[in-house]
């Protein structure tokens, strides 16, 4: 899908662009998250001089057939087109440490080998995945694509790479499908409130579950990777404005998780996860909702 | 050291039971998180009956000389003794979900043949730490020590396996370390509230570095081990009533590290750490002090 069609906030009256069906594969051109207002030569001067109005673009949206609320969306992460630059900036007002960090900031890095140098001698490893996925609201009007919600969004899960599985709870008919944000790399947490930003394509497949919906999305990463657990893992999530409380919904709908899926009693599932889950901050910059992920390592199950 | 050597409570107060120099290898005993309380065959009845005053002993504390207020100890886990059992239990009242869990629940495992099966084909991999390592405190009196501060403490990191470095802040003559609290398993979280809690021996290797205290506590993790990054992490922590601050401190002394020890400015500092440094919770039950670590993965520098 080209790039052109993309639009900005969630708003579930945008008509749709494409219809697929379930097991479909999809490309997404996606325009980096200034939405092309940064260049290869900008400066910290352009970083000041950002329109809000026109950020975070996402591509889409893309009508899943026979999709209803309260079905599953599966949406397999296929693999992802190269980036020749990218960029990271500390944009005033924004960021964890927002109070710390007045002045506007501007790194372009040149990806075009296939490698991510920051200054000489250090060099972060290329991880590319979509900093915003998701589909529409169930409420109407257009609601900022900041904030990650349960429709997913902007979640800036640094975990979603190639071969991750992402289970997108639908809320209205056909899903909606978009996605956007392509980052070439992150930490847990994105704490400056920006990634490696680059322009990328994104190949997805969609899958149906019909009436399965999480309460909110819920990741499944294959195994034999770095820094992965050698089964995988499935992996809940939880957002809030206050970061506890995103903790507190991962952990519950981890424990739901465990209860349905291995019969465990409420209480086991709870015990289970102290001493093997963990919490991770997924990101912690995307105002007002902070997200925690909830990671179950899959080899704990003979 | 025995295990009889124990105390409650940071108090500067305590007599030290050993005196080391810098470079020695001391064995500690550890008591269980209960005291002896809990036994392999007690039962959640029991878990509702614990007394919080003998909870959370600590060995020690050991005196090491030329400790000074402003050195930083350096405490290399050198390794851990088996365990035969352990327990985990859910406490009324204590917990990240304490609210959605009033009963009182208990697990205990055999150990003894260096397995963790939590129920029949579900088991969890073995991976000893201290949940409770520090210092003395500058303030005098007796603190609790279920919070974690500056001085380390109860600090439930469970990456502080074999060949971790843990870096503390001293704060008193002599530094007055003591160690408690050994888990033989836990998520990064511990979101019941307890680990496998089982009492063992570990050794650990002093050593001082004269006028580098960190602000607050962090560890360095060697590579090669799962989950790790190839050449390991230099982790920094922070410790808050409020989640999102400890987070906002673990980034902050991340930022000061990158500084001081590769010479960036703050602010690509701050925009490297977005891009490559991963947010985990260490703890949010330990109240009133939840923990963040900031791993920096030490492959980036070539």
């Amino acid at each position: 899908m080209h790039r052109s069609h993309h639009h900005f906030g969630w708003d579930n009256a945008i008509a749709p662009v494409l219809e697929v069906e379930p097991g479909d594969e999809v490309e997404f051109e996606v325009l980096d998250a200034s939405g092309g207002q940064l260049r290869k030569d900008s400066t910290s001067e352009d970083v000041a001089r950002l329109d809000f109005d026109r950020v975070n673009p996402v591509t889409g949206p893309v009508y899943v057939k026979g999709a209803r609320p309260g079905d599953a969306l599966e949406v397999e992460i296929l693999g992802f087109g190269p980036a020749s630059w990218g960029w990271t900036a500390i944009i005033p007002g924004f960021g964890l440490l927002a109070d710390e960090f007045p002045e506007p900031y501007l790194k372009t890095w040149d990806l075009s080998q296939g490698r991510a140098e920051f200054a000489h001698g250090i060099e972060v490893p290329i991880r590319p995945f979509p900093g915003t996925i998701g589909v529409a609201l169930a409420e109407p009007g257009r609601h900022s694509i900041v904030p990650p919600r349960q429709n997913g969004g902007n979640m800036d899960i640094r975990h979603l790479t190639q071969g991750a599985r992402l289970i997108l709870p639908v809320w209205v008919e056909g899903a909606l499908f978009s996605v956007g944000d392509t980052h070439a790399a992150q930490g847990d947490g994105e704490v400056c409130g920006t990634a490696i930003e680059a322009s990328m394509t994104i190949a997805v497949r969609f899958r149906l579950h019909r009436g399965e919906a999480p309460a909110e999305p819920e990741y499944v990463l294959p195994g034999g990777r770095p820094e992965a657990d050698a089964k995988g893992y499935h992996v809940t999530t939880g957002f809030s404005p206050d970061l506890r409380e995103a903790a507190r919904k991962a952990v519950r709908f981890q424990i739901e998780h465990l209860v349905r899926r291995y019969g465990l009693s409420r209480e086991e599932a709870y015990a289970l996860a102290s001493v093997a889950v963990d919490l991770r901050i997924s990101e912690v910059v995307d105002a007002p909702n902070w997200l925690v992920s909830a990671f179950l390592p899959l080899s704990i199950f003979r």
